[in-house]
């Protein structure tokens, strides 16, 4: 059966020894406070919103009679999600939020995600469309939209992708007309809109991107609007319907208990938008949202790998099979601690990458910024991959019993493929991170982020210098493809960056997820000998076994697939398929 | 919109050039009737099979007052498929069969499993119970059962599942008694029993592993035994209920059509069994029917593959993204191109294996057992290994369309994913090579393969001067671990050679898939210079291509895979977890 467990030990570990969030200042939040925190919401999550995972998958999210309907377990864990202050953590205390450090809010996050993945699309593209009006729209706008959105009677949704234009936003046919009252007339027709529309909330404040009649061809002719599915007047007051219609709901493979909708606006009656950001400049805007959405996809992996570890421990430590519990199996203990080292790299990268959030408001980090940049994409990706390929393993040590529903096993992986689709598929954000993260400023950000990661590992002691040669060999390596890189680009031999761009990308990540472990490794030797901290000399240990097992049986896979990428020095467009 | 499509001119240039089946004498079957077959074959599936790929998925199976009851569309497909000849394809001609070369009977099923997975295993499982009672029963015993499920009004099953004993089925609890009459009065309950019962055959013929009252513990005091669901008398006739119930139906993530089964025997009255084979025997008599299920099951893996390529490569032909279709961004080329060279190594693979079925019976090569025993444990685990991997791919490159169900994409990864668990989990075949068909007889007939494997990389022109290197680091890395596993084995370290047993198996299934591309590549090669053949240039082009990119892009994957397998000397399972 499935069960609840999350890594809370890991939690602390990441948040005050690695990331020591207790000195952001800013929060005055001790130690003991946001440990606090993490229990009250742990709770929530344990004894709230895990209960719904199963029956939510099961019901799935029905449209009836032009209504999209949830399953009532859903509108029950909302109204409690909200109620406890739950969507407020984490914003800015003037729009009545509860400020946190962001690392904090991500570890809150990913216990929410792990328990119901696409119940946390909700409150996630709410947070995010919210986190946009909040930027960038007028006095006036804020005042009109945030307290609706802050106490969740309206939910939030992200209107980008159109039948014919899937990855190619540049290509979508919405349009936006001005009128006279200054809003816009919004016509066309959206597709796979996560939250485009639930019972539970009674209007949906959409962010939209469509073309004004002077917008050119591409995205750069596109602009952003905000597209009430209910009009919400000057005073913030909810009227009639603004004839946003979903005409269809998604029969998917998983997150059943996400929306995902067809919409229309326009075609039943006149919808108004009202465009937030400058004119044409809607792209750059939107990308607030997707930028947000990008990490929270990576959560979305990081949480659900993290209890489809939790569940198989579980399970393995109890089966009995040739006279020993499952997890005596060499075959099956080597999957568990593979598990569970690929699911602290990523809870610990995830987790910096929050807090560089922080570094970079409050200006401790002038590289902070760029780092973010850098690592949304590796989060987004690399995380959305791992656990697809976590959650097939947890179904192997589950045996049979993995792909039977009542387990609850097979749904991660249902639940987690989506992630390496949506908010630009991860071939996408591979060409990103290669494109825009690196070539683009001649590789110097990368450059000093590789510096940090360097000097982390020339910090470890002799016992790891077996796992030390793997991980210089993979950096000496990594060095040879980018300059390749550099040379391709300076040829205009684009293609073949982009044959191997993903690759590349997985190597990346996985030099960045052992250098995670290597930090943990290195400060867990540190508490070993001082031998006074609240940590148990077992956890302390495994860290430091963690860092080896992920160096030495992992990341050779990632210097087979840059030196494969050195030798493919072919446009393989022109090889017929 | 899901589309059936199977790639004929691979199967005739594997069944043709490379195994040359035609010279098989015995068959009296020439190139053109071997063709007639696969046409006939192939349309049968295209009009009838495939249809139902989507409804019976849809509709599934259900238990209805005690029935287990199959949709409509599959009624029609079996009595079709029966009616056509379809499962006497491949039996003797003594008992009603038509004989045909293995390769080319695995060719058909390829064809059929790939358009309805799920469905495809009620004549497999039929077929393998039926071979059973063939080579293990008496002549009574075959004129009694064999006539009804020749013409598929029963259909065969195989009992060795319990609740506690899954992978371990020496701990199973059925139990078998004398009775006066001499049959046995057989008592327990079976799980995860695939064909264990279904409406559109009147009879299922159960082989049961149950323990006699002197077996002793564990798989040596197991037989085997017939147990009809319901009664047949000694003339074949059908009586009254045998008293095997379906207490049960697994709702399953994937391979909705196949119905999986929960059994009571002698529960709510007496089941009577008829002993086959020795008593106490009953794992040997079973491993013939196991064996040949390990087979199908790689075939289930090979053609999900194929097919799950097809929809991919039609799907990118004709999607536009970025003003071209998606075929010709280099990322997605990349992921089709590997799609294919994967495919069409397991389809060679799996039609070589079948081959030597006919060759261990003809005598023409003595060591023709002897491969197929190390090639089952490789075509069961790393196909369906790989069809999880493909299945996969072809959503991604269908992007948020394939994780519709409309579009039939994501049913591959629900119907793959079962693969690698039942016929023994992919862990157990890994140790099924390395410790039976490996280290059992000092490495001797592994040996001998591995010759031939070598001799046709010899073979390879200048031109593969590169890829010929990185077969040559694998095989070097390969006999590396080979002696590391033997002297761990003399050492009685078997825990270190448990840990790396799959990576190893993965190693040397890549090293054979590569080895079929190359012999491809050579005929092709031959047949381009000819310049006379019935392929087209691209095609035999598209064959030389295939063993390159593989060896270039993946198998320096299998290269890391040994070197880590080296480097792990610790027995993990005394690390915590």
């Amino acid at each position: 059966m499935a069960i609840y467990k999350v890594d809370t030990t890991d939690f602390h570990f990441n948040l005050f020894e690695l990331l020591k969030v207790q000195d952001l200042t800013e929060f005055g939040l001790d130690v003991g406070s946001i440990k606090d925190i993490l229990q009250e919401y742990e709770k929530f999550v344990r004894t709230v919103l895990f209960p719904t995972r199963e029956p939510s998958d099961i019901q799935g999210i029905q449209l009836k009679e032009g209504k999209v309907i949830a399953p009532a377990c859903l509108h029950e864990a909302k109204a409690q999600y909200y109620e406890n202050g739950w969507f407020a953590l984490g914003l800015p205390e003037d729009i009545g939020g509860t400020p946190v450090p962001e690392a904090v809010s991500l570890a809150c996050l990913s216990m929410g995600t792990s328990a119901n993945v696409g119940f946390a699309m909700y409150p996630g593209l709410s947070k995010a469309a919210l986190n946009v009006i909040r930027l960038k729209g007028s006095d006036e706008i804020k005042k009109r939209f945030i307290p609706g959105m802050m106490d969740g009677r309206w939910g939030g949704a992200m209107g980008l992708t159109e039948p014919g234009a899937g990855s190619d936003v540049g290509a979508l046919l919405t349009t936006a007309k001005p009128k006279d009252d200054g809003t816009w007339s919004i016509k066309g027709m959206k597709m796979f809109i996560s939250s485009g529309e639930v019972d539970f909330h009674e209007n949906t404040i959409h962010l939209v991107l469509a073309r004004t009649p002077n917008g050119g061809p591409g995205t750069k002719g596109i602009s952003l609007f905000i597209v009430p599915r209910n009009w919400v007047n000057e005073s913030g007051v909810m009227e009639g319907t603004n004839h946003v219609v979903c005409t269809k709901i998604e029969e998917k493979m998983g997150i059943h208990s996400s929306a995902t909708c067809e919409l229309s606006f326009g075609e039943k009656g006149e919808t108004r938008g009202i465009l937030i950001g400058d004119e044409f400049d809607g792209m750059a805007t939107m990308f607030i949202m997707m930028n947000e959405a990008r990490l929270l996809c990576g959560l979305q992996g990081e949480s659900q790998s993290s209890l489809a570890y939790e569940m198989s421990k579980n399970y393995a430590s109890q089966r009995v099979q040739f006279g020993v519990t499952l997890d005596q199996h060499p075959d099956v203990r080597k999957m568990l601690l593979k598990m569970r080292c690929v699911v602290r790299a990523m809870r610990s990268l995830q987790l910096y990458t929050g807090n560089l959030f922080n570094l970079a408001h409050n200006k401790t980090d002038p590289h902070a910024e760029a780092f973010i940049g850098i690592l949304t994409p590796i989060c987004k990706a690399h995380f959305t991959d791992q656990s697809f390929l976590i959650g097939s393993e947890a179904v192997q040590v589950h045996g049979g019993y993995g792909f039977c529903k009542e387990y609850g096993v097979e749904q991660f992986v249902r639940d987690s493929i989506i992630g390496r689709i949506y908010e630009g598929t991860n071939g996408i954000q591979s060409i990103d991170l290669v494109t825009r993260k690196i070539l683009k400023d001649g590789g110097k950000n990368f450059g000093v982020f590789l510096k940090i990661v360097f000097e982390t590992f020339q910090k470890l002691p002799s016992p790891y210098a077996s796992s030390l040669g793997v991980v210089k060999t993979l950096m000496t390596e990594l060095e040879k493809t980018t300059q390749l890189f550099f040379s391709w680009g300076s040829q205009k031999k684009m293609n073949l960056i982009l044959r191997h761009a993903t690759d590349y990308t997985t190597a990346v990540s996985m030099l960045f997820m052992s250098w995670r472990l290597a930090e943990g490794a290195l400060v867990a030797g540190d508490l070993l000998e001082k031998n006074s901290s609240s940590y148990t000399r077992e956890y302390l240990q495994s860290k430091q076994f963690d860092f080896t097992f992920y160096a030495q049986n992992y990341l050779p896979q990632s210097i087979a697939l840059l030196q494969t990428a050195q030798l493919g020095v072919e446009d393989i467009t022109q090889v017929v398929v």
